[in-house]
């Protein structure tokens, strides 16, 4: 019986050992795509406990603790910090088998040296023994603990309207941090759109069109201002160093709108009508198109998380808002129009490197095989399968996505893993990960279907490092 | 090579061996979902012969036989009892790989002790032994069968109309039973009201609302008559010791409905007219709503098997009838009215503990991660995903619903296993469930997955026994 | 550490070792769909280079390229074969984990005897040595090649226009051939007819009619001439030896359409007026439904490829036209018209013997449940789920459609692999596939899933023997 989570955790063949030691663990973290809040990191920000470090935000906590019969009191509520560690803590033992009981611990034991489990029997000494590191060693502070994972590059989400003040403060630091010699995490935005394409509501979408405006400076009346006013927030966030769109998206869009019905549409939801179901798509898939041509003449990457079901509970929607835990997973049929949108792109010559993240397994084979159609030589892995999203992102759910890749398609040029996590303790998924793919790798080669000498073996080493680190570095 | 089905049957490691033998093994069976025949309990059924009691029902055998060229004569026709299971025999040896060589190895090993594999040549010496056993043992009879396999409740499943005299005999009987010491099953019916959301064929519903009106001694002539007979025959089936309703859906439904509209769809198809699809479905999703409150205001478990596509083969739903191997996987994309149709009842208060069934294995994750927007903190493991059902109901299907459950929820407040059979003889599949169960862990364990000392150690082998019997026994 | 594809290449026990190798290996091989060019087979064609055999229409080494970075003239383009094979050999150690990367080394070592692995360095020395055999080793023509895979009999894929005169020229030198005892693989034609269902293109479809017209003899003006037409070349077809027919759908088709009806929507369509896209459903449900009555009226077996999403990149069409690799997996849903097609077919006595092929594995549980509600007992396996298809074409693809087919119906029965390609290299598939079989059986024997003694070890070593060659033997 292997020892719980050692050195070796995930890792069952010498061979995966020494891929995971000696050439993923050494590499840097490039994470490419996450929720940390900038003003966090401008402000390095510091945590009075290990509760609001680990459930001021975390979703999947929460989710975790209302199954387990805990009240909300103890997971959003007004209970004291340890009142809701102690729910956690009484929580953890019944998580056992979900990826929860391994970050927790991975956590704990690689950002605070904790090696001991978190129980009822453990949750004092273990609350005590954090807070006393957060409150008392400044290198527990958000960059601290960014440093302390070899963070090297940390793209935030952000929407159009964000004045990126934190990002260009950060920024500066680092340049003065550079010359000094101090290692230091670069942070750049992400320009997330989501807003700008919600129009089945269109009270919320005009608020949002008027803070556009005054974000661009532009008085916004009709659909080339509007474009003008995301053009004009596009270039300021290139000057802050983006390079990097997202978009969630619960199905692809293609339907056909002339110019002249967007203007229509455009018009009738700014007058605050309600449009059909049809305009809707309708504006979406121009909006899409409009936002991929963008980020294709700026050269930059374009990532499309797709498939997630929204705010299902609505009394819990009312009463926490949106991202609080009651999102799940969909089932929509979305292969041809995502196969129209990005053809249409193609054809038109404005299809820039992209990323696709379903969070649907059921949809997996279908996207590996998807990015095939447009792979146009110009760049060794120019469409992407993103990294299992989400409720995917743990063992089973990247091996799933990897084993696909592999099969359909060439793991190879994988630009590997993100942590998508509003937490600053989430850097050990990329461990995590790494561990996954040096596992998968170690038992192919263990049970011959990897060569592991001469030539092979330094292009299985290469390959490790590159979907570690290099491919990452490269494409972006 | 590990021998044919030993006492260590599926499970790998050590550590397995002993969950199962020293925890799973010990505890009671809690069948809450079957399709026994209460008449059968209540008479204390003996079965003339190992081909009544294995091939008078499971259509499972049926589709095995046909598919391996039986003509039908020796399945559902005229055949001799010895023909039929002489058949069934010379099949037995082409379903290696299929649950079926499992089931009927177990089931010839518990109830029988019969060690002897199942073919041509031992069919005669097999069917003889049996057949003597049958006849001459009193402890084979229906009742007996389920004392061997420590059976402490059974659920039946029974229609609104139906009424329940078997029921209420067997409970007396028990009564007196338990005065004088002796252990006997616990039989309860559950409530399945199909038949009052069926207005896809209005003459058929038109015949059992008729019924329903006789049996609640309700003259139904709309609307509020339907409900309130419903809501006569529920308080009857309370009565009785019934806490459980199942429902058999293609889909979910939650289209939209006015209470006028309802009363016009009512009187239209009571009226013997045809309706539109939107029509039954509005029809269906106001039913199901109806039924939710229902289960709801008398504090029941609510159950939802969905995703069957029923009667495939016209030809043969005309010979035989409904139930006789020509049902299938279905595709349907239920997730947002799934949603909807959970979030209406959370949000008006009426969302009682619910266990949601799927067909299709593609919707696993999906439905595994819509349990966690209706989990209130209120009961741990309020919504359910149920186990591995009907063509799910193996090794393969039992591992993947496990396992995404333990990925996406709580394994450890899963109410676990049911037989959802219509034999006497199904009862190993719940050894068979444990065995799976504890081999999953044990793997776990083995490979330092999940820790197995001190604190984590009890919750291991508590989860265990809470799976195969406590959460169950506290759920319903 | 097992050495890079040994003699026991997939085999993990000694068990599957010894199925493998004195059971499955000795089988003949029957091709029964696959898409060589029967000119090339009736011409025995010779190769200039491994670059035209393995390169010149092998489109999944083509994506594998794109994906790799590689520009198009290197692929499709006016570069030289040795520049062509040099970009291949810089892709293949990019391909690791791929089934291109085994498919490469499997073909190396067992048509040319090159067991050195392909490289940048070792590609010209491979190169050089396939290129000498190739040109002057006469074993190494096209029949040589199927010759030294042991091919007994090959289906190629026919259009009902194609003339048939390679099949008819190749039958008689075998029949010679045969009488000097000289052992030759049969070729046998199959009936493809999607272009007599392609009306979603009007003007195409007015020119396939005329062409039909001259192949068959008939001026087709209406529909009933279109049907006699279709008629007379099916008659053809099977003079020539057909005996197999194959579809490829995007989804089933089953929608009422009156005879009237149908008449007037081939004038519509004829007239070159394009159809709704209703009519496009009526008319092919019509068609396949008449091509089905062919095939039972025939004796022939019928195949169903379905759920492609081809020439997903418009651009690369006009370039290369179509299986160029722009094509990939469609997520539809199907299985209620695949039930009713079926379903039609059976009540009305026209279901002859059916292999359905699905190209999303989400869709495997739904298709090997479906056959069920089809088998009727005349024929054991009679509807039948065609192994892995196209992207599902290898060991995973392979095991997951093996592992459904067992849990779901019986595996014994299975008619197994086909090469479905268009390449003479590609037989190794089979090998692939044998020793794929075995590894399942051998490991289930292992844990003592499966009894492996007495009569069952026979039937063990049977089903190995039939799914390999048998059963495919006895079904065509």
């Amino acid at each position: 019986m292997k020892p719980f989570m050692d050195e070796n955790f995930l890792l069952q063949t010498s061979v995966a050992q020494d891929l995971y030691h000696h050439h993923a663990a050494k590499q840097p973290i490039i994470d490419y795509h996450c929720h940390l809040d900038p003003a966090q990191v401008a402000e390095d920000h510091r945590f009075r406990s290990i509760t609001e470090l680990w459930l001021g935000g975390d979703h999947y906590k929460w989710r975790a603790m209302r199954t387990n019969g805990i009240a909300e009191r103890y997971i959003t509520g007004d209970a004291s910090d340890w009142e809701k560690f102690q729910a956690w803590a009484a929580t953890v033992p019944f998580t056992l088998r979900n990826p929860l009981y391994h970050w927790t611990h991975l956590e704990l034991k690689t950002a605070f040296g904790i090696g001991e489990r978190l129980n009822p029997e453990s949750a004092r000494r273990i609350f005590d023994a954090c807070n006393d590191r957060l409150q008392n060693d400044p290198s527990f502070s958000a960059r601290g603990l960014m440093r302390r994972y070899h963070v090297e590059t940390v793209c935030t989400t952000d929407d159009p309207v964000d004045d990126l003040k934190n990002h260009s403060a950060y920024a500066k630091e680092i340049v003065n941090a550079k010359s000094s010699n101090c290692p230091t995490t670069k942070m750049l935005p992400a320009w997330r759109p989501d807003k700008a394409m919600a129009v089945e509501n269109p009270a919320a979408f005009r608020t949002y069109v008027e803070r556009l405006g005054q974000a661009a400076d532009v008085d916004i009346r009709n659909l080339d201002d509007f474009h003008k006013a995301l053009q004009r927030r596009h270039d300021y966030f290139h000057a802050a160093g983006c390079r990097l769109s997202d978009h969630g998206l619960e199905e692809f869009y293609a339907e056909p709108c002339s110019p002249s019905e967007m203007n229509r549409i455009f018009n009738k939801v700014y007058d605050g009508a309600t449009l059909t179901d049809q305009e809707v798509r309708q504006f979406k898939s121009e909006m899409l198109y409009f936002f991929a041509v963008q980020d294709h003449a700026s050269g930059w990457v374009q990532q499309y998380h797709y498939g997630a079901l929204r705010n299902n509970n609505c009394r819990m929607m009312r009463a926490l808002g949106p991202d609080t835990g009651f999102d799940s997973i969909g089932d929509w049929h979305t292969a041809c129009s995502m196969s129209r949108f990005l053809d249409r792109l193609d054809s038109e010559g404005h299809l820039t490197k992209t990323i696709l993240y379903n969070l649907n397994p059921a949809d997996n084979e279908m996207v590996a095989t998807m990015l095939g159609n447009f792979q146009d030589g110009s760049v060794a892995g120019k469409i992407q399968w993103g990294s299992g999203w989400w409720f995917l992102d743990q063992k089973d759910g990247m091996e799933r996505q990897m084993n696909a890749l592999s099969l359909l398609g060439l793991l190879s040029r994988f630009v590997g893993m993100l942590t998508d996590s509003r937490s600053f303790l989430s850097y050990p998924r990329h461990e995590y990960f790494r561990r996954t793919l040096c596992n998968l790798l170690g038992n192919d080669i263990e049970q011959g279907l990897i060569p592991f000498t001469g030539y092979e073996e330094q292009r299985v080493l290469q390959m490790v490092e590159d979907i570690s680190y290099n491919n990452a570095k490269q494409y972006f």
